[in-house]
Order: C-alpha cells, then structure tokens, then sequence
C-alpha cells in the first residue's frame, strides 16, 4: 500500500514538474540563456567546478549561478564574491531542485545579462536525476575518491547525464581508482555520454571542460 | 499546490513509517539484536568500514548485513566474502531504506543466530535521515574528501546521529580539511555526537571505532 500511494504522487508531481520544465525551457530560447544542471554527490566539487569554469570564462561570457542547498548560504557567497550573478535556493528538506524552484531562482535574475546560467543541484546521486528542470545539459561530476563502482550504484544519474566530469584526478596516484574500468560501465550505460577527467585543485584538464562549454554556449545564444 | 500535496502523503509515509519502525525495535530487542543503520555520502566508505569492522569483531560477536542498493549486488558479494550473513535489499527508485525494507531484509535473517546487524543505506545524505528504521544507533559517515563544510549543508543527518565516524583520515596531508572546524559544526549541531576518527585503508582508528561498537552490542544483548 505504501509504495503504491507514493507512486501516485510522484507521477503527479512528475508531469506538474515537466510542465514547469517546458515553460523554462521555451524561456531561456528565448532570452538566449544556456542552462547547466550540475548534479554530484556531496563534496564532489560542484562549487569547485564552478569558480574554475567561471575564472576561466567570464571574460568570453555572462555567467549566473543558481546555488541549492537545503539550508545553507556558503556556495552562494563564494561564487558571489568572484563576480558571479548567484540566487540561492533554500530547498528546506528537499533532496533535489525541481523545475517549480528554478523557475523562482530565474525570477530573480536578469536573463537578458545572462548567456550560461549553472544550477549547483543538491549534492545526491539519486534523486535529482529524475527531475528535468528546463535544462539544456545536465552535467553530473564525479570523483575520484567516491570510487570507480559508482555506475553501478547509481546508473540512472550516469544514464541520463550529457557530460560527466571526473574531478580530483590528482587523487588517482594514493587511490584504487580504475579509471578504465569506470569509463567502461558508464559507457555501456551512455554511449553518448561525453566525459572529462579534471583536477579542480590543480587546474589539470579544467581548460578542456571549459571550452567545450564555451563552445556549447555560443552556439546556443548565436542560433537564430 | 504541490509542496503542500507533497508534504501530506511525506505525512502518511511516516506515520506508517514509524509504526514498522517500533515493531522492528520490539523484535530485535526480544532477539537480543542490535541494529546499525548505517548512513553516508556515496563512497564514503561505508562498505569499507563494515568489512573492516567485521574482521576485527567477527570473533567475539555474530554480525549480520542487510545491503541497501538502488540496483547492484556488489557490496552484498563483498560482504558474503568475507563470511558475514548478507542480504541484498534493491530499493528500486528509492533514495532511502524504510521501516518496511529493514522488516523484509529481518524477515530473511536468524535473528537468534545475530548479535548485531548493520544496515548499509543508500549513498545519501539528505533522504535516509528522516527514516526511523528501528535502529538502535544511527551512525553516519564523513569522508576527509567531501570537505570540512558537510555539517553546514546537510545539518539533519549530522543531528539525528549518535555517531560520526571521519573516514579517510590519510587524505588529511593533501587536502585543506579543517578537522577542528569540522568538529565544532558538528558539535553544535549535536553536542552528544560521539566522534571517531578513521581510515579503513591503513586501519587507523578502526580498534577504537570496532571497541567502542563492540561494548554496545555486548551490554544491549545481555541486558535482561
């Protein structure tokens, strides 16, 4: 009986969120905003990630921050005192975002300023990878101390992601990490999948990440 | 609309929830079984902490492990391995494990043949805890390499434990995580934490972790 009625709920909540997800999506095509779901297991380095990326790019472009977290304000003032346009969403004891508190976030910023918009989705393999938020990719990161066994445990995050970001290579040299051996898993599950490996500490590989954004973004604001 | 239609079912859940939950504990102290629920970030080192912790317990006390996965086996194979009475719960979509999971993974044990079980959660620090499972302690995990700054972002699951244990204290010498930081969050958080400090790969800090675990087990099924 439980998980029946739980169900339910959830399907509803589904096609509410798809709703939401579409109206943001016909929003940003509009404005010419490009929209990053970055998911990640807690410490992972999302917010890592995003200071990298926004060092490296904002000279090239505009770039908003949407930081989720279920009750904190740290992300949010680290990417704001580097120059980022950021939001913060209090998810209360939410898991994930959904479309409905992006779409808040968004009301809260300027879209004509913005090319990329990166949301920093609570830090979980598992529950934001079923809600789409209006995005154009979804980026999961991964890293090297969480183990090269993490496909397994999490498939649908590595299924319906565009572009996986192993992050904290350095660490590889004192791990068991098989970076082979997770490649391979991920693959069989998303052949389409693109992966970067980075180290966000050291710098390494964080240049081809960002330029291939870059490029993705241009293309994006530049199509008619 | 939909955060309050969500929040009645969540309502529901738990109520049924917490209901199993006394069962469990009713059971399991008939049986004279203590039960672990063990939580943590995905790769924290959860399946580490328990094979480490059943090679030094196994000779003294009867341990048995219920594996949570959304979809793989391979932690309840690691476990069998070794010797340990494993059962494999596949929680399907879930993100946690609920009273119900725990009363099906017991329903497939011998509660007269088990001093102590260990329940691994799912890979997540949000969703698992809320849930009441029966438990006689909740322990959580923290691993050097998801950052000093956990206890601010995910507050409830370092106030509901009774125990954190600090994983991958050998990643302490290349990594800026502030242990004494990091202890004062969590303190003001929960002042009645009980705190260890670890590594499962060099072994460091395991003895006092495994002693301290063994002490309860050992007063619980000999209480009259």
């Amino acid at each position: 009986m439980e998980e029946i009625r739980l169900i339910e709920v959830k399907e509803d909540i589904m096609s509410d969120n798809d709703a939401v997800a579409k109206s943001i999506r016909h929003r940003l095509a509009e404005a010419k905003t490009f929209l990053i779901n970055l998911m990640a297991s807690p410490g992972a380095g999302k917010t890592s990630l995003i200071l990298k990326t926004h060092a490296l790019l904002k000279k090239d472009i505009r770039i908003g921050v949407i930081e989720a977290d279920i009750d904190s304000m740290v992300d949010a003032e680290k990417v704001a005192a580097q120059g980022a346009a950021a939001v913060q969403l209090k998810t209360g004891g939410f898991c994930h975002v959904d479309a409905a508190m992006v779409q808040k976030g968004l009301n809260n910023m300027n879209l004509g300023d913005l090319d990329l918009i990166i949301v920093e989705n609570v830090g979980n393999l598992v529950c934001p990878a079923e809600f789409d938020i209006g995005e154009s990719k979804k980026v999961m990161i991964l890293s090297v101390p969480e183990g090269d066994d993490k496909p397994l445990k999490y498939p649908l995050m590595f299924s319906v992601c565009d572009v996986l970001v192993v992050n904290k290579i350095d660490y590889l040299h004192m791990s068991d990490f098989d970076i082979e051996a997770m490649r391979e898993r991920v693959l069989s599950l998303n052949p389409g999948i693109k992966i970067f490996e980075v180290s966000s500490k050291t710098g390494e590989g964080i240049e081809a990440w960002a330029n291939w954004l870059k490029g993705e973004v241009i293309s994006f604001v530049t199509t008619d």
